[in-house]
Formats: structure tokens, sequence, C-alpha cells
């Protein structure tokens, strides 16, 4: 049905992580710090940073150095492959649940 | 912008493995015993219990005991969360991206 997609295993792997996706939804407020994205999670610094590592690897956030803080940004990446694969999941579940449904109309027809 | 959901750190969890994925393509198909959906993978018939189970546990996939066989089965879980953190998370980007634009046209008219 759907070819393998490597980046699809990242991009899963990243949201799959209710930091993560705090960071991500805190910046569709604007860019944040390293410093004042960790202060809602009650997190160290250091271990905040490894959440933005693995989002800026799949292209979700991107970084830049401004003086002696980090500036995180949302990045260029917009889950279209996500979201497709996940559309296209649905849409063969409803196929199923339609020849499954098919069948068991069949079966109730042959028992009259 | 969304509330916590755990069930979606499992979810997104679950979708991040290629294995995993190729096995709901395949039962898209129809129902499968474990020794079916090993073929294709190359993969012992333990490693890919494994991943059946971790299906299982999201409600992504059912089992059930038929003789000696363990026949599988697409679960009630239709992703509706997933697909809707990832349209909520889309629609908020647009938002960024509009603001900046806006900001990028103001800043021009007032150089002019």
């Amino acid at each position: 049905m759907v070819q393998y997609q490597p980046a699809l295993d990242r991009t899963f792997g990243a949201l799959a992580d209710p930091t993560r996706r705090g960071i991500l939804e805190q910046l569709g407020h604007g860019t944040a710090t390293i410093t004042e994205l960790a202060e809602p999670f009650q997190m160290s610094l250091t271990g905040l940073k490894k959440h933005v590592r693995i989002l800026e690897d799949v292209e979700l956030v991107t970084t830049e150095k401004v003086g002696r803080a980090r500036r995180c940004n949302l990045g260029p990446r917009r889950l279209e492959d996500a979201q497709q694969w996940i559309e296209t999941y649905r849409q063969m579940l409803e196929a199923r649940l339609d020849r499954f449904g098919e069948l068991l109309e069949r079966t109730k027809g042959e028992q009259r």
C-alpha cells in the first residue's frame, strides 16, 4: 500500500513524547529560548536540549545562536508525510469495515 | 493549545516503526496469522509477536486464537487523535507563517 518511508520512523518517534509535542505547541505561539522552553516543563536545560535536538533532526524545529542564548523556532516540516500515512490508513480501515458490512448483509440474505 | 494526551505517546510510538506500519498495511488487505505476517519481514515469530503486542496495546490490532494459530485483524482505533493533533499543529504553523508574512509586508511598507 505505502512504500517504506524511513523519515516516518523518526517523525512519529519525535511526536511520541509529551515534552516534544509541548515544545512544538509552545513554539506555535512564537520563538523561544531554550531557557524559556524549559520553564513550563520544570526540566533541566540539558534534558530539554536533547528533546530540541531530536526535533531539529526531523526539521520540526530550527535553532540559532543569539548572543549567549539559543533561540528556537518552528522548522520547515509540515508533517504532510505523517498526515498522509494516517489518512491512507483510515481509508483502508473504512474499506475493510465496508467489506465486512457487505459480507454480513450477504450472509443475512442467504439465511433468509 | 492541546492538552496532554498520554494515549498519543503510545500511538505515535507504535507508528514509529516500519515493521509495525507494515503489519497494519498488510492487515488492511485482510486478517492474517502471526506466521503469515512474519513472512514478508523475514523476522522470527518471537520478534513479530512483540510488534503485534505493541499494536494490540494501542488497539490498532486485535488477535484471537484459532486452533493453534493466532489470527490478527485491524483493531477499533481509527487514529482520530493522532490525525487531530497533526491537523491542529499544521493550522498553527500556517498561522505562524501568515503572521510572519504580514510582518514582512509591514516592514517593507515602512521602508518605502
